[in-house]
């Protein structure tokens, strides 16, 4: 194992990683780093190429000591595509789509749930609690029920019922709470207390951001590590984004990418764009956005415990933060899906959304290649689509 | 290019394969046949290590010449997982899922669309138009609208919402029958004949079954070569059941598997149970089944234009065709979330009751290596599963 401790980006303690580990005392939440100069003498990208087809191909840059911890339902590895269609429509010659749709439970969720179900086996956890828009209750619930662990979960009532359906299937037991993401969490802070469950809390749990790291290493792999120039991501808590900053920073440690980064770019939706704000002003940390609203509930986050390390890794990539509409979203969405044939979700077609203004800021050169990331499979959003087909009895003839 | 022809496997007749088919003249499917040999001269087994994480891995065996025609979505090399949990409650020590639900559109159909359009696209078609139960529809409006081909599409009426929506989403022409599949081909038929679409109903086209039989060849790769003794699929048309059978075959041929098969099992709803019928009663091909009904839509098929090819590839590998009912379906479906974590779709449920039944009648031992196929994710089939979760108000607390 490469792991050595948990370090709090804030105040610089550092934490016993043999240890079940929450937030450090200044209240950040703590990342995981590794001896990256044994990584680095230990192994060789080429070393990759035979390696299973699952984020554990990363094996060293995990925090799971034993295999026998892994809990795996093959995340990771999901397609990068060209999206040749769409960017000619968009002006850009070079536009990329990974498609996180292809992991288990249909979302990027499944990658943090993969690294921290396991971890929490490995540390001997046996309850795991947390609050979620939705994506996340599913993708945790099926990893601790292929775990053998106990699971609890608390959703907004507006979550989308598939989410509630996935979570209550795989045997979590679920509530739902007539209030947003924050109260949940707060409803599950208060049942920690009391029963002694490990929260698994966006960020106060540690090790989740390391699953979703491994986004940042596969699109370094598939770009044949020559990074790509910028990198639109749906921000809600935020740590994809992080987690691929975080990746981007190993790598160039041992010498696996060069110096150059890709401009890191948060997306949001106009209803609740916290990150969005602090941008614009300028600032390290965001603020509660009050009445927080978008179809987009994966997104639909007020206030993000990691918000300093998302605004950080913009400002030291010359990124930027973008909010898009709610029907900007559902134009991006029908879009693409007409374009490529991806039925992407809400979050990842705000990215969409997102690069069209990029481009008409002239943000974004045209010839530059840009990387998406959709977070989600459509098929989780059904309600984002509206039919009205014809019918036809068996006898009938289609009429052009 | 390693495709020589087309072989009706009916008469023996060849066809050309650089021309637009369809059925031979006996009404028969045709079958891509290849230069074996030169692929065995080729590559090699060990070749493949290297090779991109996409059913393209197996390009020699693939009828697409150029890959400028290559339409992908990043579909293929979906992962194989051992379902220990699930295993020691049915008794068994080496069950293994394979999960195509984590191909683009949520399903295996996402195979045959792949190679299917990017063949029609080379060959210079430029309508495709099909029945489907729903899910072939979703993924062939993908395909073609990745490629820039148009498509039309009918689908029964009572068809998933989920397969409607994303059809219609992709920008298929999209179109209800008040019927069955059977009812939705014969008005594509008409239309075929009116417009000169190209018929890419299963079967009558030749080379979804092609992509298809990637699961195959995965499957030998996945188990390092050693084929497992036991493969259930869930058979409404077949196709992938010949296409992994096809697959077998090839492979056996160039000397990369041993001569020694699975056994092959065919699992079919009770509601809809002609392949089940035909083989108790030993027939080489089936009869229309009246009135099929099941929950289980992919598998409601009433009689497949290949029945004879997925009767015969039973018999030679010593397997069966066994029903099951949609209770069963569905207590099964729910199981394999609890144990393993997994939400998968009915048709793949059915081959988790079937091997219940197998086992208790003695048709399978505890310790054979035994693969199940999912065929699809349980994300597009919401209605197999019913909620009523407690609602807390943001102030309460959750009581044990």
């Amino acid at each position: 194992m490469y792991l050595t401790h948990l370090e709090c980006p804030k105040c610089g303690r550092t934490h016993d990683a043999n240890q079940v580990q929450n937030l450090c005392q200044c209240g950040a939440p703590l990342l995981a780093r590794y001896d990256l100069e044994k990584i680095k003498s230990t192994v060789k990208k080429e070393d990759l190429t035979g390696r299973a087809k699952s984020l554990w191909r990363y094996r060293e840059f995990l925090p799971v000591q034993k295999d026998e911890n892994i809990v795996t339902l093959g995340e990771g590895c999901t397609p990068l595509l060209r999206a040749d269609t769409l960017g000619r429509t968009l002006g850009l010659s070079q536009l990329y789509i990974k498609d996180e749709g292809l992991n288990p439970t249909g979302t990027f969720k499944a990658r943090g749930a993969a690294v921290g179900v396991s971890r929490a086996k490995e540390l001997g956890i046996e309850t795991v609690a947390m609050p979620t828009a939705g994506n996340a209750g599913g993708a945790w619930s099926a990893y601790t029920a292929r775990a053998g662990l106990r699971s609890v979960v608390v959703m907004p009532v507006d979550a989308p019922d598939m989410a509630k359906k996935e979570t209550f299937l795989n045997g979590a037991r679920t509530y739902l709470v007539q209030g947003l993401i924050s109260d949940a969490g707060k409803i599950v802070g208060r049942g920690v207390k009391r029963y002694g469950w490990f929260d698994a809390s966006t960020l106060k749990e540690p090790y989740r951001i390391e699953g979703k790291k491994t986004m940042g290493l596969e699109i370094a792999e598939q770009f044949h590590w020559d990074v790509p120039d910028v990198i639109l991501y749906p921000a809600g808590g935020g740590v994809g984004l992080i987690g691929i900053w975080k990746a981007l920073e190993e790598m160039a440690a041992i010498g696996w990418i060069s110096g150059k980064r890709p401009r890191m770019v948060a997306v949001q939706a106009e209803g609740c764009s916290p990150l969005v704000k602090a941008f614009r002003e300028g600032r390290q940390e965001s603020e509660f956005h009050q009445n927080a609203q978008t179809l987009a509930g994966g997104i639909r986050v007020p206030k993000a415990l990691g918000d300093f390390l998302v605004l950080e890794a913009i400002y030291k990539s010359g990124g930027a933060a973008i909010d898009v509409s709610d029907a900007e979203i559902l134009e991006a969405l029908r879009l693409t899906a007409r374009s490529e044939g991806m039925f992407i979700c809400p979050e990842g077609a705000a990215t969409i959304a997102a690069i069209q203004k990029m481009k008409a800021a002239s943000l974004v050169d045209k010839d530059e290649r840009i990387l998406l990331l959709n977070t989600g499979t459509g098929l989780k959003y059904p309600e984002t689509v509206e039919i009205d087909l014809p019918v036809l009895g068996a006898a009938d003839d289609i009429v052009l």
